[in-house]
Parts: structure tokens; C-alpha cells; sequence
């Protein structure tokens, strides 16, 4: 047997501290939301290849993993020289200012004196944090577990490349498939658990979307409100899709100007014009026709499936026609990788993502 | 406030250490297989209270827990005087010769100096356990946790308290719960961890019923096979529902005599006819029309569901009709307590048992 040859984009090697601590930073990027931004995970080593501080993101808006992990540090007690410390970061720290500042300007003003990261960040707009770094006297390498780190965040990434906000798909089902009864009752599917959830959900994201269909047989406000009822300070755009008029008194019109009808014939001409408006973060609310189109154009991102102990036999099922006629050309998932269920008071939540296209032929 | 008053069925009191080992009994009782027989756990106490054996009922055939609790004292070393220990039983033991002997003689011949159970065993056949016990000069206290005891089976008993066999249905869909794509094609939904699950359900049932429809449409031989498609030992009576004809080649008729074909237009009378034969668990393979069936008629214990992480959009759907049409009259069910959902492969394995009457109103 030879030795493994090195690899001719990533020449340096990694110390088995730095590969532990990337899987860490990884299992911690796992934990934060899929949204606008990607997945982080960031770990800081001392010296000796100790743990000092492990950060992740947790949405937008929230410090950046490698910010976070900074600011563990703070509650560690007495620190080495940090110029004789690493961070571990899963993906190239960001060098542009968003909501919040630079991440690699955060990390040479702390004093860290070496980065090791995992992906290259392949958005034109946070790119050059490596060049940064480097310029600023850091000792930087990239490359370590580069290719988990892309998939973790491979619908992100996707995303990105096609100018459009990332999307959440939510469905409250029952266990046969059904969002409503043959009566056309529908409130509530799931228990308050599962709707809180999904109220945060839509408190962290940019829009919301939802078919003439369901605003006229539900008049949902498709506001996002607490355990309470009121409703939160950070509120999404409200989006209704389609053609039908929606009635001057309907709740989703709301009083903030917040409201938008767009035609929804094509779901990615949607992304776009909400993308226009400044959105990174959809989340598609239903009911079957606007959740079938946008699963049809493989304009779902990340998938989540609140499911009910119920059984209705007949009623509403929860997508529409996908254009698929065959098992074989059947829309394939994975679940997340934090874990596929949670129980949240009666009802599962599941949640998944879109398996890549090359993992099609790996099922067990 | 005063003292609760003491219960006049069961005026014992019961100590702390007895408390706590008949919640490590129902703990193990949950992690048995349902079936033909209740699910029961055992706990055996030294004169201390200290645990000494924990043993719970594997399946029909397989040792009782009283039974398994002793076998599992015997990897103890050093054993206290048996006299003065307690055995811990979530069910009254069983006084009946079935396919192991009765537990309150094994107990008594074991010389367990005292006996607490939760539930008195309501089956004409296995009760007269506890006085069989007394006569035999074992301190007998029945009552603890006695509630939580006959939840633990309350479709097992309303099962026996019906004269007919615990039933399991099997489902395995996608999660727009459909079990074949539009143009038929359903092999495979799940994946082989799925698949050889099920099979291990096949194996442990009595008999399997499965519908005319899926008979004809995917010709299966419903037999219970192993990881390698080899023929286990242990083989369920194959039964076809429904008054088409099922053709002399079909592979479901096999060899070996054990298949039978019932007209499935009353599910309980397949159920009874299916007693008469010696059936103690029986699994109902689908599709959706003796699913639908099954359902409507409130004949299914058990819900095995297995999710495979598909979206199929049109096609055929996991159930029937079940005379449904409003939100509040749906069909409720509850997660197994073992755990509402297990990975198999890329799949996921959902059980359930029917909500009962008395939770209708408690969903959070």
C-alpha cells in the first residue's frame, strides 16, 4: 500500500487536535438554523490542542460561529497567549460587513494567531476572509473535512449560486397525508407545541408565502406570534400567491404595509422578486398547490413536516401533482443531520433536506 | 388538608423502594414486543430494596418477565435469602399453562418470600395467579401503579376482552404518505433495514392478511424472510382478503398449506375466523382498501409505520376511506412509549397505538 498522496489543492497537514476540533465545530454547526446564512461551527484551540471555546451561528441577525466562539472564550478564566492559538472554523471566515461585521477582521483583532478552515466560502460577497487573514500576519490553511463542510451546506450554497433565498417548506400533516378533513376542517392538524414552533419559524425568516386557496378557505394572518397570541417584533413579509383577488378585509392584508400578491405560476420568478426586495429566507406555508409547485421546481431547501397522531382516511393531501408518474423519479430527502424527529407535545416534528443528486444511488 | 384516604380495593401501603421498582418494571415492560402476549415487566428487590433483576417479556414463546427476572438473577453472584425478597410485576403472574408455564408456581417454587403486582390479569385463562401465590404462603399485595399498568395494555386487553387477536398494521409510505407512484411502481419504497424490519414483525405473527388488490398487483409471498431472502423457520398462516380470484401461480398460495382466503368485507369477522385458527397476533400487510378497512372498524391495535424519506406527489394512498369527515371525529392515536420513531437505514420506523377513549380530550 502507498501513502496516501497529498492533495494538490490543500498541500498542508492537519493536526489530529485541529481534525477533532473540526469535527466538533461541525457536530456545532449541525445545531443552529437553516436560513439566510449557512451553518457555522468554530472552535478554539490552545496551545497544547485543548479546547478553549467551541461557537456555532445561530441565524441571522445572531454572531457569526467563529464571533461566538470569541466570545466563549470570555468565560473561561485565565487564557493562554492567544497568538499561540488556532480556531478551527467549518467554513472561510466572512470578510464583508452584513448585519454584522467582518469575521476575519473579529479574529486578527482578537490576537488569534492561526486559522485552520474547512471550505473556501464560494459567495463572491463574504469571499477574500483567507487573503485577509494572511495579510493581517495570521497563519491560515484551509481544506480540512472541506467536503462535509460544503454539504452540510449544500442547499445553501445552491441557493446562493442561483441569486434566490434560501426556503423552508413547512407542512402540519396528519400521519396518512392530509391537511385538512373532507369537510375542509383544518384547525388545528397539530397541537399547540408544533405551531408555536412554526411560529418561530416564520420570526426568523424574511417572507412568508401562501396560495389565494388557503387565504380564502382559512383567513390565516400568517403573522408570527408568541404562546400568547400577540404578536412578535420581528415580522416577515406576508406573500399570497396566485390570481384570485384576495378581499379587502382578509387578515393576511394586515395594517404595516407588510403585504404582497404576486402571481405564482412560477415559483422561481417568485424567489426572485422577493430576493429583489431583500429576502434571504422563505418560508413557503401552503397549502398544497403552492407546495407542490415549489417542490416540482426543486425550490425547496430544507423541509419541515410537523406530523400529527391523526388519521382522516379522506381530506386535502398535503402537495400537490409533482410531474412525477414513477417510483424511480421519486423527490429523494435526507433527514437533518441533528436529528430526524422531535417530539413537541403529541405531534413529531421532522425535519429534511433535498438528498443531494450525488447520493441518489447510495440508499441502504 | 387531611390524609388521603386509603383505597378500599387495595387498602396495602407499598414502599419507596416498591414504588420505584415497579416504574423500572413498566420501563422494561415498554421495551417488549406487542402481540399475543401483554407487554410485562418484573423487578426482584433484596430485603434492603436494592434491585437485583430487571426482566421483561421478549414475544410469544419467550419467557414470561416473572420468569426472565429470576433467569437474570442468576448472573448475580452472591444471592441474599430468597425468602425475604420481593418480586415486582407489573401484571397479576399468570396461573396457565400456555407455551411456558405459569408464572405464580415459578415464582413460588423459585421461594420469593413476597409478590407486588399492579394489575390483576383480567383473562378468564391466566388469572388466579395471585391465589395461587397466597395458598402457596407468599405474601401477596396487588394495586401499585395499577392505573398505569392496564394503559400499558389497554388494547391487548380490549383485544382478548373481544375474543380476537392484537392486530398490527403495517404501512410503509412516503411522506406524502403514498405506498406507490402513479404509474404503480411501489417496490421499493423503504429500504432494506425497513424491509427486513418488517419481516421480523412477519415472523413473530400468527397470520398475515393482506387485500385481493395487492395480491394481484404485486404478487408478494407474504412470507417472513431474512436479511439473505432465505425463508425463516417460523412461518405466519398467509391470508388473502377479498372475493377476486387469486390466480394458481400466485406466489402467495406457496407450498407448505398455509394459505387462506377469507372474504374481507367485515374485518371482524376475518378476526374471529382467524381466532378459531389459534391466531394470537396478527398483521395486517394492507393496502389501502383492508387498511381503510381495519381502521374504519377500530380492529388495529398497533401502527407500525415506516417513512421513507420520498415525496411522490400523485399515486396511491397508504388508507382508505374511513367514514372520516370532519377534523374532530378523526382517528387518534398516540407514539409508542418506547420511542415515537427509530432510523432504519434511510427510513424511519413511526409505532403507535390508538389514543385511548379517556385521552381524547388531554392533546396538549
Amino acid at each position: 500500500m502507498s501513502a496516501p498522496a497529498a492533495s494538490a489543492a490543500f498541500p498542508t497537514a492537519f493536526s489530529p487536535a485541529e481534525t477533532h476540533a473540526m469535527q466538533v465545530a461541525l457536530d456545532a454547526a449541525r445545531q443552529g438554523p437553516r436560513g439566510a446564512n449557512p451553518l457555522v461551527g468554530a472552535v478554539v484551540l490552545d496551545p497544547s490542542g485543548e479546547i478553549l471555546s467551541v461557537g456555532h451561528h445561530r441565524g441571522a441577525g445572531t454572531p457569526h460561529a467563529e464571533v461566538d466562539a470569541l466570545a466563549g472564550l470570555r468565560a473561561h478564566g485565565p487564557l493562554p497567549e492567544l497568538s499561540a492559538c488556532t480556531m478551527v472554523v467549518t467554513l472561510e471566515p466572512c470578510n464583508h460587513h452584513g448585519r454584522t461585521g467582518p469575521c476575519a477582521a473579529a479574529i486578527a483583532d482578537a490576537g488569534i494567531g492561526a486559522v485552520v478552515y474547512a471550505a473556501a466560502d464560494p459567495t463572491a460577497e463574504a469571499a477574500g476572509g483567507a487573503a485577509y487573514l494572511a495579510d493581517a500576519g495570521v497563519a491560515v490553511r484551509g481544506g480540512l473535512s472541506a467536503e462535509q463542510a460544503l454539504e452540510l451546506n449544500q442547499r445553501w450554497f445552491r441557493a446562493r449560486a442561483e441569486g434566490r433565498p434560501f426556503t423552508t417548506l413547512h407542512i402540519a400533516q396528519t400521519l396518512d397525508g392530509l391537511i385538512a378533513a373532507a369537510d375542509g376542517t383544518s384547525q388545528w392538524i397539530t397541537g399547540e407545541a408544533a405551531r408555536l414552533d412554526s411560529h418561530g419559524i416564520r420570526a426568523r425568516v424574511d417572507a412568508i408565502v401562501a396560495g389565494t386557496g388557503t387565504v380564502l378557505a382559512d383567513n390565516p394572518r400568517l403573522t408570527a406570534r408568541d404562546a400568547g397570541g400577540r404578536e412578535l417584533e420581528r415580522q416577515p413579509l406576508r406573500v399570497v400567491l396566485g390570481r384570485r383577488g384576495v378581499p379587502e378585509d382578509a387578515a393576511v392584508r394586515g395594517t404595516d404595509g407588510r403585504f404582497l400578491q404576486l402571481d405564482g405560476r412560477d415559483p422561481a420568478a417568485v424567489l426572485g422578486e422577493l430576493a429583489a426586495r431583500g429576502a434571504g429566507h422563505v418560508m413557503i406555508e401552503g397549502g398544497a398547490t403552492v407546495a407542490g409547485a415549489f417542490l416540482a421546481a426543486d425550490l425547496v431547501d430544507e423541509l419541515v413536516l410537523y406530523l400529527a397522531p391523526l388519521m382522516l382516511g379522506t381530506g386535502t393531501r398535503s402537495t400537490g401533482d409533482l410531474g412525477i408518474a414513477s417510483l424511480a423519479d421519486a423527490s429523494r430527502w435526507r433527514w437533518d443531520p441533528a436529528g430526524p424527529a422531535r417530539p413537541l407535545g403529541a405531534d413529531l416534528r421532522l425535519t429534511l433536506e433535498p438528498l443531494p443528486l450525488a447520493r441518489h444511488n447510495e440508499r441502504p
